[in-house]
């Protein structure tokens, strides 16, 4: 098997190499199905530390225990809270980024205890990602260096910030502090064995205020009213045209303002969430939800009485998710849709929104994986995972990263 | 001076005969101007009682319990909180009604103590309405039954849900619970000694709630987003053309709807307020307002992806003030008006939403006035009374009373 230099892109990647890989990957796979019910309590452990964007230190400190105990090198905690550790390579290379990000959807006051019966696990954050952090580990454990080395380092990091308002902080913030160009990058991202995410969706999120004066409905009536302009630029937002190709969203998520039914308040905002993988649609969607706010507040302000203030509006972007994609022709994405095969799975290449986002938007070939076995309710207090084939997914994860980095 | 039938409305009654009233019921304004001090300690200790709408219980009883002390007849509370006592008349005639509401627009933990500098009362509610309820406790004791006698009956009622969402709850049961019809009614609210109520403003209010799947802004885009449709209802009604005269109003003055910047929401809404002196043009924008909270939730429907539902969507009527008016040649209105210029002051004719609403819709002539004094803030936690000619604004108030029960 030839080296893949992943950022040349056009490095030809025979597909017997990875049928081949595989085979000699034997006793690393041997070893992770052994290692089954201790990844699967390593994901119990792992889940039950309570990780909100923003609050994952407690979460990211059990990891980095972990990348001690394993031996990785140059473990430490970065400027935002990320986790880093380092598998040395036989060679002095660009490192191959394998990362999992720490953050759960789940507020500080949730229950993440986690009810487990046989392969059952139920917890909320049990597959996104408590199942990709303790893959991660599973291949850190798995790549040890002596019995297996790759040619490249390989750069394990729990990163913060992934989910939602987190906006990618983590990953943002690592690829943007690399001391090397990494060579490619995988992420760890839920449960799955067959999909694997090589375009990024982006998203841009804004949130939008009007501001008047205010006053009694009956006795100020007059006054600019921040509602209608908020009303009218949902209206205009949801009326806008979007390519269907590539498949484009804007949806108006959230509207609020207010205080009492007599009174013309003085501030109302929405929260829009505009979502493609295509930077240029992204562009040409932002310019129109400007103009669509611009016109809101304008049709409100034109009726007002006379001697009364325009409305004012600021509009703030509340998240922006780069896009792009890593070709589909890309040794890596060959490497994983064979992987895949190997272990009796059909390769699904889809589009989301991930860590990987940022590597892609970098440049950088990226893909986000499933760390095996099955789940659902992710997002929801009844999330949960079953342990089907679990380490034949993680044996998936390890040769694609094996071959990615040797 | 001539009995006045304030029901037949077109009796005709000389001014002559109110300033020979005024001058008849020196001795009751001279006892009134001794009174003012009292009428001031009871107006702090009515205002340092909470009486959010909805809560006025604690109140009533200490009006209650004043309506005892003071002699009145048959005193009790309805079955919706109101305080009733009757000053019975010389003759078995219909009653007057004077009445104050209890309620306020604080809610139960607002700090509602006073502090008094002189003339000067600071606290929430201190104007509207203890100065009104203490204002009828003053014309209570001056009308007497023995120094102070009227033909009539006077029926003193302090009603509960006057403000906002009590919707005018106490005046609409009592008017529809009363054995005889009232002569007519007087409703004392807040300060002033010039302004005279005369035209009832109606108001319908309305909470607009759209309905949909809900779902994930990504993988569930395409399901309709009833922020969407809240939002173009907010912008239909907004634009909706409404008359000059009588002036009418519209506004939406609430909106919601949403969980998170990356999911469509499962329903959003809207609060609505219509007011207007006319009942012709209440009714018509009614119709209108349906029909645009119908359009908008076609408008976001039609737009939705192949096998999903389209939005409901309900119209809950929360607010239901009825309109009318008193002729400004009525009477009750040309008493009101002689007996603010003996006091020195020019009458102003207004239109505004009191409990006087409720027997102008009925048909009984009916206006809303002043306790007397100045105030300002109303309805915000800096409310503050001043007792400018207090005494005089109750003199005037007496007089219309007693001229009306004469």
């Amino acid at each position: 098997m030839r080296t893949l230099d992943a950022r040349a892109g056009a490095a030809s990647l025979g597909l017997d190499d990875v049928q081949d890989l595989w085979k000699r990957l034997a006793a690393a796979r041997t070893a992770i199905a052994a290692d089954d019910d201790a990844v699967l309590r390593e994901q119990v452990a792992l889940s039950a530390i309570a990780a909100p964007t923003g609050s994952e230190s407690a979460r990211g400190a059990h990891v980095a225990s972990r990348f001690h105990a394993l031996g990785l090198r140059d473990v430490h905690v970065d400027a935002v809270g990320n986790v880093l550790g380092v598998r040395r390579g036989a060679e002095d290379e660009p490192p191959v980024v394998v990362c999992a990000h720490l953050d759960t959807v789940f507020p500080e006051e949730a229950d993440v205890s986690v009810r487990r019966s046989g392969a059952r696990l139920d917890g909320p954050g049990i597959v996104d990602n408590a199942r990709g952090l303790a893959g991660m580990l599973a291949l850190a454990r798995a790549i040890d260096g002596e019995a297996l080395r790759t040619r490249r380092p390989v750069l394990f990091v729990a990163t913060v910030g992934e989910e939602g308002g987190g906006d990618l902080r983590g990953a943002k913030h690592l690829f943007a502090n690399l001391e090397r160009t990494p060579a490619c990058c995988i992420a760890l991202d839920g449960a799955g064995d067959d999909r694997i995410v090589y375009r990024a969706l982006g998203a841009r999120r804004f949130r939008i205020t009007y501001r008047g004066a205010g006053g009694h409905s009956w006795a100020s009536y007059g006054v600019p009213n921040p509602i209608h302009a908020a009303g009218a630029a949902a209206a205009r937002l949801a009326s806008l045209p979007l390519p269907r190709h590539p498949r484009t969203t804007l949806s108006v998520c959230r509207i609020g303002g207010g205080i009492s039914v007599n009174a013309i308040p003085e501030d109302a905002w929405l929260e829009v969430d505009l979502r493609s993988s295509s930077g240029e649609v992204l562009a040409g969607c932002v310019a129109d939800i400007r103009a669509a706010v611009h016109s809101a507040a304008r049709e409100e302000s034109v009726r007002r009485a006379p001697g009364t203030e325009p409305l004012s509006y600021d509009i703030a972007m509340i998240g922006d998710r780069p896009c792009g994609a890593t070709s589909d022709h890309h040794p890596l994405v060959r490497i994983a849709s064979e992987a895949t095969r190997l272990i009796g799975r059909s390769p699904e290449l889809v589009t989301a929104s991930t860590d990987a986002n940022v590597p892609i938007s970098l440049g950088i070939p990226a893909i986000a994986i499933g760390a095996g076995g099955r789940g659902g309710g992710v997002h929801t207090p009844g999330e949960w995972y079953e342990n089907v084939d679990g380490s034949l997914g993680l044996a998936r994860a390890l040769t694609i990263v094996v071959a990615a980095a040797k």
